[in-house]
């Protein structure tokens, strides 16, 4: 359910709303579930099983940073993480958390992915952007944009290609064809040595049976057909593409199981409104469904 | 035209075939150009001035640089360039170059907007990507990645952000609104004072009149509705999303008159084969056309 002062508990009644909900377990605030469920006029919860390890949440204001939500939120990741480690599910959907909230719950990760790579033993994962359209994976996340470049390395780059090969042949592609990006414009031509860097990794994956070009001048390959997959270097050469769609999903690759969120955050600005969109959310059900290894 | 061995003769051809040709000149090689309508079994040169101030090209071969091409293409450029410094002509459009062939040629320019900007005196001048949907103009172009950083500063930001304004109010919006884009993913939350600096130049900007707000996370803006024009920091948070469009337009602000080009280069793999689209090239007449000075 993710944080209850963030659009999470709306986006996870109105998706189940819309799907076939038989096997489905929600982790979250009973009380925040139903009344959202009321407000929205559908019933989900009937015949769903709740699990709610946090208990009463009392009173508090949508769409604020607030500890006692925080200390809910990381209550729900905490059981999801508990339910996939052992094998009782096959899926872990997130819905978006505070990261302050989190934080002042004495959460002491950047955030929930690296919270369940650690809790699943995962030493080599990654972040996916899927779209219908579009699935880039990322080499380097959360870190500001003068420090990227020094991120880049060829087994960085070839990790994450040979993740997103993985993750494209079980996702059904036959031999996927993987683009990796240059960092700089137009590639080569402003390169400080980080395209020779990135070429390297392309060689290594390629000795690991990918199917791996580049790098790609990131802007001419995001219109280019033929390819299945994109190694992006840095989170908005993948992120400005991928939120363009609706329905976004955010996957983590590498776990051995699966995790999927819906690619936006807890929009603390419209919450509680009522006019958030779950097509997010949706589909990162669906495709947690689709993807979902056989529970224990 | 642009250089003879790229996609410039074939894209050029093919766009005034389709649009009506009252006022137009066109400058380059008659015979690439005579050949070129015949390839494609139209007539766009009857009736329409060519002025091919190289003369004889001789026999070259498609897609690949070349000093002699280099050559003629940069004297397209600068009888182009005279035109337009003269006032005899109220738009310019110029067709892909390559920059090496350019080079070999003796060209001592990054590339044609800045060579423009120093025959027509602009000191502040900026590059837009324009697609039917979405505008940005960009704080900084042709840089390594690792670079951009260190060169977002608030006056650079206003600049930009005012060349933009003005732009789109000449486009016929009233009183435009325009999002600022943050360097850092999530904006502040990994900034190393890129955000305040972009802050300081969008209180600047709006000094002058402009209604900029910002910095926003590149990637959430994208898909944001509300605004009319968008600032960016660097190439690709731009340009991935202006090349997704078919159609897309190279504009230079700030010169006191229009220059446009297509949003693509040379596409030397494709040259000669007679498939490159127009798409590009047609916007980018069409909009030097609507935008045109009214020549002396």
């Amino acid at each position: 359910m993710g944080d209850p002062a963030g659009i999470g508990p709306e986006v996870t009644i109105r998706a189940l709303a819309r799907l076939r909900r038989r096997g489905v377990i929600l982790i979250g605030s009973r009380e925040v579930l139903e009344r959202e469920q009321e407000r929205q006029g559908v019933d989900v919860l009937a015949g769903t099983t709740v699990i709610d390890p946090f208990g009463r949440l009392g009173r508090y204001p949508a769409g604020k940073i607030g500890k006692r939500c925080g200390s809910a939120a990381r209550a729900y990741l905490e059981h999801g993480a508990g339910f996939l480690r052992r094998g009782e599910i096959g899926a872990l959907v997130t819905a978006p958390v505070s990261k302050a909230a989190l934080r002042l719950a004495g959460f002491r990760w950047p955030g929930q992915t690296e919270f369940l790579a650690r809790r699943l033993g995962a030493r080599r994962y990654a972040m996916l952007a899927w779209t219908p359209a579009y699935r880039a994976v990322l080499v380097t996340t959360h870190l500001p944009l003068a420090r990227v470049a020094r991120h880049i390395t060829p087994e960085a780059v070839a990790e994450k290609a040979v993740l997103l090969d993985r993750f494209l042949r079980r996702e059904g592609f036959n031999n996927p064809r993987i683009a990796v990006m240059a960092l700089n414009p137009h590639g080569d031509e402003f390169s400080c040595g980080e395209e020779d860097r990135i070429r390297r990794g392309v060689r290594l994956s390629r000795r690991q049976g990918v199917d791996a070009s580049g790098p790609w001048p990131a802007d001419t390959v995001a219109g280019r057909g033929g390819f299945d997959g994109f190694v992006a270097m840095y989170h908005d050469q993948a992120m400005v593409r991928a939120k363009l769609a609706r329905g976004g999903v955010n996957v983590t690759l590498g776990l051995g199981t699966v995790r999927t969120a819906p690619l936006h955050g807890v929009a603390f600005d419209i919450a509680g409104r009522g006019r958030a969109s779950a097509a997010s959310m949706t589909a990162a059900v669906r495709l947690a469904g689709r993807l979902a290894t056989r529970p224990s």
